[in-house]
């Protein structure tokens, strides 16, 4: 059993007024101000969110070999994940048991132990306490393992949670989108390119962005293969303006479904995003033009493709798990999204793209090509997060609506509430619809 | 009616221990450490001095044509101030209605419709919300205009409030201030320049440094015109040193006197600067040398003059508007003077300078002639506002007495404590005085 | 009599939780996260630590002169320390009594008086206010003089206290340590460096970093001189791999007892470290190899030696004082080290080098030659400080086990713990031992 979390600062209590907009949140529009701007929620998602939840960071690309390690920050909460002497996945605080020093200072690396800097204690890749000098008599190295970190790999995702109880659907969610990605074998790929982008804005706002296409006007790039319908349930809803391209995806659709059922590749959208602690949707839909990856004309950006599949045209398969991921998975590469909070105005979004283990770059892909449209994407994205981060901080803003297009922004907020009311036990107001509010 | 202001965090009481240095203030002496360097009142004067003051904010001149606008920000609270279609200047909180994004960004421009880079939602000069794609249908546009503010304009001053009842003595201030501002024509002049100054210290220490000339000995530039002598009440207070200069004062003005009559410009000292919520004061008075503007020498630095009257030499019109303005007239340019808070240790002035409309730089105005006394002047007072906050934050700091040239900084302290006070309600103490405290 | 210190901040109670960290904090291991990374627990440690104990701040060979002074600044409190025209060292808080500026703004400097910037208020090196303009009848200059700071001279070392009444057993500690420092003739020399370094965790960091010698596997260049065997209370608990530098150290101890011996310098360890207001321990030790200074080879980087004791083989005599210093002298030079939080998670550590007042650079002594050893051991104390503050910033740290060696830095949290405690009034806990927790 580990020691339960010391708290950062002398005082934790939530604020009072936390709980009275936890109960008064409305649906059909956004969370008031203080959700997104106050330091007192940040550091309730912290503590309630990022430390209970399963967070997506990294894949098994990253550590494909024994004494392989990449370190994550949540907050001030830095984490060692690794593969050990056995080939197991482990993950690890980076937190030496002596005095607390950080062990491991780079984003990632390889080694056959973990030693301190500081008094060269020294750890196997597995967490033991392996070496601490001149102790006096009696000491007991058994009990200065480093503290454990609950881990958990899909299909090569790595997924972490804090928490000694982790949400138990883990294994169901893994259950019903494993079929989906398997196919890909991202386990074996190797990573082409990661980038870190700082936005100026809210880790929720930074989900919110992603959550919907309403915005997509805002990203001509990827206009060119990303349909704009995405979002609208039915014909009626679609703006006339989109009535061709809708046309367009029908059609691509159908031919796509040929495909993926000549493959067996799984396709129906499952929807969970709030209804289990585990919240998750997974789709597979057409891409536009050559409809095989996200590149200007919807061609393979990378000649060797993810795997034996002969087809190049597969559209996408998408996914987002709460509270911080979502990936695309195309024939040719993979993009995988992760979502780390900084400050109350500032989320690092990691972006990772996975080719072929044996893709040579400048043979099989060339890097500005296959990373390029979403390089460009995620810069549009950081702007607009930060233009909402800007005017929500202003005691001016009120909560607007969320049109049809918007609803799994909605679902996003039902289930960060919903959680956040579980975790906190703070009930939930009778009247919680815009239209009665 | 518009929404209440949302708080901009989860808690928003004033900390105990604010009510009680309210009351508690001594007069006769400068405010006690907390008033300056706190975090709370810093929250205090952004939410009960400037969101429920009124604040001069633009001139006419920076938004002349219909679509012109400037934004300005107080705390995290961003206005939009512009001129509509009608050629009316409006007030806008500049925070879009969907989902709170920051609609412009620019500190000034010109635009037809104001569209928010999100989703595309469009409003008018006016506010209206004119188009918002992909909305449900029962969606009502009527409902989500702008939130608006309420704007006044004096003499070509654009002053906001951003409380939804302002202070109902405007009127009669505008009524007694029209008359010494008018004949100046600001409203038709242009901007020659304008900057802005991050000065590392409270915004009432940059309105009290502005508020007294006992610290003019730092302002050797500008003593060659402005005569030293500002703020004695008697010629028995000034200083021996200071006597050659007063005779000479003495001389000017008399001079002046006999030209202010003869166009008809009303010259008498009104000070009404803690007897009102809408404090003020305004005076016309000489200046040294040449007489004409503030130059080493006097002469003007514009050869085009503001208005028609003949003569250069009209010394200055000279006015301050609690809690944020300050501003000097001469025949041949004006001088507008904005505090903007930053933080509690950080304030924004803004320096503006306005010609006459068909003046030309190079032609009839060198720039830096224009601007370089009052430029050098900034960066002085900058400096001894840094040096006052730094003091100030020492806990080894003690409240010391004012001076009696310094009548007016008291009267300014005088205006804020009452002004909080009233609006939160404090009452004061029986012993207020420095001497029997 | 002063007046009482005026709060920072509107608020200035503990926070809920200080307290019952204070009463239950566990002898044998390190500190709980709060204390080294709360601002509640910074702010307490410059009220109740800083601002009540002895500090030492500056030596005398940096202001030999009169009208000499350097200022120094914990926190937000800047004292001013300066010599005044009898030669006597003062120190007075650098706040003018108007309206409170910043009076010296220099590290340090020379001046005749002190005047301030902003109204000229001008005050003697004594503090006595000796000119105020323009004032009211009856302004009585004598009740303005700058308040002061207690200070105390111990063999050329400068000490402060912020507080009115400071900690008494100052002329007690002054009566043990003299004997061993006058001999060095501290108060004679000059200074030949004085380094600034930023570290970028908390200042008790900083000093538990100094009290062991555990971690010295860090500093190889140090360990050329500097035995390893410190801290190491018998010979059982050196490690084995120990065991020939401890013979080199008993062998080097006794050759330099004979010479101590013959020059009458006093050597026995003293350790009060945890047992008074003003803890201290002081004690005389061998260097290897040339056994002179610290250099990689040991000998004297100084030609002029400190004094006229002729030989240059006198090891180190080494004090540290609770809570922010401590020294190194040896025969060449004196090594004076000062401890200034700036954050809770920044601490400025300042190094001052001195030789002998005739001693010549480039003559006598090379500069880098001189200061190399401790400015790269520095470096590395900075680089393991900021990695143990990170750790600890972790809500996965939990306290852990000191060893036999780190008995220093025990003593270190004992004495900072029970002053807590007495001055805030707050008991300790029955169980207070790691083995019984």
């Amino acid at each position: 059993m580990t020691a339960p979390f010391v708290a950062r600062t002398a005082t934790s209590a939530p604020a009072p007024g936390t709980h009275a907009l936890l109960t008064e949140r409305v649906h059909g529009e956004s969370l008031a101000a203080p959700f997104y701007v106050s330091d007192d929620f940040f550091d309730l998602d912290l503590d309630e969110i990022f430390s209970k939840s399963w967070l997506f960071v990294a894949t098994e690309a990253e550590i494909s070999e024994p004494g392989d390690y990449v370190t994550i920050a949540f907050g001030s909460r830095s984490v060692i994940v690794a593969r050990d002497d056995h080939g197991r996945v482990r993950a690890h605080h980076n937190v030496c048991r002596h005095r607390g020093a950080r062990l491991l200072t780079e984003p990632n690396g390889s080694t056959g132990t973990i030693v301190c800097s500081y008094h060269s204690w020294t750890y196997g890749m597995d967490g033991r306490l392996e070496f601490a000098d001149a102790q006096a008599p009696g000491f007991d190295k058994s009990c200065y393992s480093l503290r454990s970190v609950h881990v958990r790999t899909i299909a090569g995702l790595v997924f972490i949670c804090l928490a000694d109880e982790p949400p138990n659907d883990i294994d169901e969610v893994a259950g019903i989108v494993e079929p989906y990605l398997a196919p890909h074998r991202l386990a074996e790929a190797k990573v082409a390119k990661q980038t870190d982008l700082v936005e100026n804005g809210n880790w929720k706002l930074a989900m919110e962005n992603n959550r919907e296409c309403y915005h997509c006007g805002g990203h001509p790039e990827l206009l060119n293969v990303f349909f704009p319908t995405w979002g609208y349930s039915s014909t009626d809803a679609i703006p006339s303006r989109l009535a061709p391209v809708f046309d367009r995806y029908r059609r691509a659709t159908a031919a796509q479904i040929e495909i993926w059922d000549r493959r067996g590749l799984p396709y129906p959208r499952i929807e969970q995003l709030d209804t289990r602690p585990t919240g998750f949707h997974i789709e597979r839909e057409a891409l536009d033009l050559a409809g095989e990856s996200f590149t200007l004309d919807g061609t393979a950006a990378c000649g060797r493709l993810l795997t034996d599949i002969p087809e190049a045209q597969l559209g996408r398969l998408s996914m987002h798990l709460q509270p911080n991921m979502w990936l695309h998975v195309t024939s040719d590469h993979a993009l995988l999204f992760s979502v780390i909070p900084v400050a109350a105005d500032k989320t690092l979004v990691r972006t990772t793209w996975l080719v072929h283990r044996d893709a040579e770059e400048g043979v099989d892909y060339d890097l500005d090509h296959l990373t390029g449209m979403w390089e460009t994407t995620n810069r549009q994205d950081a702007d607009l997060v930060a233009l909402a981060h800007q005017g929500i901080s202003s005691p001016a803003y009120v909560p607007g609506p969320y049109g049809p297009s918007e609803f799994q922004v909605e679902a996003f907020i039902n289930w960060y509430v919903t959680t956040l009311r579980d975790r906190l036990g703070v009930p939930s107001s009778h009247v919680t619809d815009a239209a009665s509010a």
